[in-house]
């Protein structure tokens, strides 16, 4: 084998190692974000005490995976490709929000089941499993660098905006209806803006995926609706 | 002079120019967070908007110096000192958190100038001043690579924390006492939460100066709330 073969061996087996971190860390996160919906439907104070308990663990498991990333990105021989290394720190990062935002739904949990269930919570699981759905689709995009796919997930964001924008009227309505209802409705709208924003973070990990494939080159146009603002 | 001192040379400036472009990023994000404030102050619709108007540029623009800031770590001498790297890249990721929130907080007001002003937008103006003192002031800490510094950015955010839960408390009991206050009362709880966040990313930007300063060196321990609860 010639030099130049090793070389190119070498590069595909540590951009092999670097999808291969970046996909066990996506697939941390999203783990975090399926057992705390699990929580909020099952009314479980122990297993979200136990999510809650693991999020120091999975937080420092995480910071040490994108530490890996990054110091992959930058002694190998794919420090010359810094297109791989920005796409590969900024998901990492991504997805460390993603399990942050995922252990916060299971915190609130626990306050919620103070209180009677609420009926909205139904809705909640509805936005949690699509939210889920676009964390997955988006980490395999990555994984397999298929643009399209990636695009796909993007465009899908404003189904989950959507969603989350008539369960934050319902729950305005709830609220008005009955004062007893202000406190519970309160965290349920924290962990609904929590799962929106998760959808946020995997439409990022989207758009990085589309720059790792296919560079600089523009973005086609989105049917952008504004994510940032709800409904009066 | 000989070659070492022209290594040298070359290595200052660079590390100079990342402290640069880190400084001019974090004081955008610091002036867009004190606009937002002054826009709800005095509720004026048109200074938000063009607030909200110039946040795609601005963002634009985060991303540019983010990109600069990576290639600089990358390209030139610096490239052999992970430390200085990752925590140029994790600040620049912190900063571009805060000027989203700071975003936000303009948006939000938009739709609170549409009912009667609330006491509590005071509330609110002492929670994003203490806010912006803390990004202020662990831009300072880094640019000065001041370990001490950052370590009390990092311990200030404990009172930013408890006049979170404070006015938290209060808009949850203006709510119950008056139906009609929970549309704007609710803009108002997820701006508080904003400018909350914005001190959480304060202390990343600290901890990680703390990082730079140190190396893995363990923190000292912390007074540490938990911030991502809320009261009940």
């Amino acid at each position: 084998m010639n030099e130049h073969n090793h070389i190119v061996q070498s590069y595909n087996a540590e951009q092999q190692r670097l999808t291969d971190e970046i996909m066990r860390m996506g697939e941390m996160a999203a783990s975090q974000l399926e057992a705390a919906l699990d929580v909020v439907e099952r009314r479980d104070d122990k297993a979200a005490a136990r999510i809650v308990a693991n999020d120091d663990a999975i937080d420092a498991l995480e910071k040490e995976i994108s530490h890996d990333v990054m110091k992959l990105a930058l002694r190998g021989p794919l420090a010359t490709d810094l297109r791989i290394i920005l796409a590969a720190v900024r998901i990492a990062s991504d997805i460390e929000r993603i399990g942050d935002y995922a252990a916060n739904v299971a915190k609130r949990t626990q306050t919620l089941n103070l209180t009677p269930p609420l009926p909205q919570a139904l809705g909640l699981r509805a936005l949690g499993t699509l939210a889920l759905r676009q964390v997955r689709d988006a980490m395999v995009a990555y994984r397999d660098l298929d643009a399209a796919a990636a695009l796909q997930v993007r465009d899908r964001d404003a189904e989950l905006d959507a969603q989350y924008t008539a369960l934050f009227r319902e729950l305005l309505t709830y609220m008005m209806e009955d004062a007893h209802s202000i406190t519970p409705c309160t965290h349920l709208l924290f962990m609904a803006k929590n799962l929106e924003r998760i959808g946020d973070h995997a439409t990022n990990i989207a758009e990085n995926t589309w720059f790792r494939v296919n560079g600089d080159a523009p973005l086609p146009p989105r049917d952008k609706r504004d994510g940032t603002i709800d409904p009066p």
